[in-house]
């Protein structure tokens, strides 16, 4: 088995040497990732510059780009090979609910599945800097012999997320839906040397709701989530209500 | 109504121009947008510095980060109101299918939707620079009378992809849902002026399927496309296949 492995923190990130270190043990791995922190790039895709890639341990490159200009380099350019699967994490922080429409760490997955190649997104639920990599790192590896095992439903990949617990601590794995989180945005101005203003976007506070079957539920518990997520966001249960619209008047 | 206008072309682009000039006739409008183009930036947050917004007319806020940073200082910071109506656009060339994802002028209308705001995301589908934005804007200032009148399904936002012709000639809009392409990358390689390999992401072809009821089949046929989008990336038809995986063996 062939696994590109990538993520949004960095070539240099202590998640995603666990993830590798734990791959390693049941797979070829060739890692590909931002030579530096990506986080919060959602889908970006550099279009405007050249990119370069540095191969700076054998089979790890550090890009100077985005998770999905990783993916991208990957499968078109650095890999002689295609992989049977691409895992991106692990990464520093959660990626749950609404959220996950910044994450890099999911964005790249979502460019393999785009490629047709399935794909893990995996992160570790943690406020400070993560403790329990390797403790995630061999549940992934599990997880990656069940996928090849049972395969995985068309154009979707599975977002997964651990809580930052000690392995024996870590709940059953649990199945869940994308939650929802209330909007809560934090902006600092301020002045800078000159005396211009500026702004600076800050994180926010999490404010999930606490729906059963959720990820953020799963996680709050103690217990691994799983997501299945496809590309579409058609909201189909509202095309009924919008075809009654009269454009015509 | 007060209406806050973005885009991910830049503050100074001819479709943002006729957007703005469109709604003014119904509407407060107030501008914010990049200073520059910020394409395929998808939903992109800068986090790691800090931004700048200098209004360069009565109203029209140009600001030195993507679409999403617009939407956050817009309502945080800028507005001294909270708006009716996000409208993103309008866009110079479609964001049909998969790509949205990538796509900056969605982004925006999806952060808008996140903090409870009803958007619309509007592209001008073209291959060129876009002929028909004043077609395409007049079109919006209508639809946006709708959305009024109507209101729109909770958490839910409407991307829209008008052809690129002249009034007389747009067929009547069609509710669709987000179309599929084959994915198809494209990534030139080459040597710098010092030796070094880069290598530069390109658009590729667009390869849709032509799916009856997509947004690609309505465009193709020179129809205009509404498509309702919601932020749940739960692929919900595969939740009782993964269940059945065994995780305690």
């Amino acid at each position: 088995m062939k696994i590109l492995v990538t993520n949004d923190d960095g070539v240099r990130a202590p998640g995603i040497r666990a993830l590798a270190d734990a791959l390693r043990a049941v797979a070829e791995v060739v890692v590909v990732a931002p030579d530096r922190e990506r986080s919060a790039v959602g889908h970006a895709l550099t279009l405007h510059h050249p990119l370069r890639a540095s191969e700076i341990r054998p089979s790890i490159f550090a890009v100077d780009g985005t998770p999905t200009d990783c993916v991208n380099l990957a499968i078109h350019s650095i890999l002689r090979f295609k992989p049977d699967l691409v895992v991106s994490g692990i990464n520093c922080g959660g990626n749950m609910g609404d959220d996950i429409t910044y994450s890099g760490t999911v964005s790249a997955a979502m460019e393999a599945t785009l490629m047709g190649i399935p794909a893990l997104a995996v992160s570790l639920v943690t406020s400070g800097r993560g403790e329990n990599y390797t403790a995630a790192a061999s549940f992934v590896a599990k997880l990656v012999h069940m996928v090849a095992v049972n395969g995985l439903p068309g154009d979707t990949l599975l977002n997964v997320n651990v809580p930052d617990l000690p392995q024996e601590q870590l709940g059953c794995p649990v199945i869940t839906t994308q939650g929802k989180r209330d909007y809560e945005g934090k902006i600092i101005t301020n002045t800078d040397p000159r005396g211009r203003n500026y702004y600076w976007i800050g994180n926010g506070e999490m404010q999930f709701r606490d729906i059963e079957g959720t990820d953020y539920y799963s996680v709050k518990r103690g217990c691994i989530s799983i997501t299945p997520l496809h590309l579409d966001l058609t909201n189909y249960a509202s095309l009924s209500k919008l075809k009654t619209w009269d454009f015509l008047s």
